[in-house]
């Protein structure tokens, strides 16, 4: 069975966001004055053939630590593992 | 009050992902054989100060269509709205 597994790639907060600092003026120029901070991480869907959700999910986050994620910059969480597409 | 909401940014199916491709084919040779198919998109976690949690979310999602997404190539969805950051 397919599962779509998504997970998300975070900076960690001590690690500087240019991409994010960058959005946050733009907003900021365009009115927005609510938005006080803004971040910049990565979504990664895997589609993971598996016998079930735990076993995808289990994949996914081998494939998040030996590869998609720096582990010294970043920080991953397996945020969805769903036999359908699209985040809820 | 402050809540961190998170945008997740995908570009729509029909548009080619050479990032998702890259990364497929990557673990592919580090022997991943169970993943099919990759995407890579955006997780945007704006702060924004707002009386309650729909009020944060209605801001998040005209920051979205204003200026964070590409409507052509990309779709967005507000994936959480919570008062401390981290997903989940």
């Amino acid at each position: 069975m397919t599962y779509f597994v998504y997970i998300a790639i975070e900076r960690k907060e001590a690690i500087l966001d240019p991409q994010g600092k960058a959005i946050e003026h733009a907003l900021g120029s365009l009115g927005f004055r609510e938005i006080e901070n803004t971040r910049v991480g990565k979504l990664i869907r895997l589609s993971v053939d598996a016998a079930n959700p735990d076993e995808a999910r289990s994949i996914a986050e081998q494939a998040s630590g030996k590869l998609l994620a720096n582990p010294i910059m970043e920080s991953f969480s397996v945020i969805q593992v769903k036999t359908e597409p699209g985040l809820r």
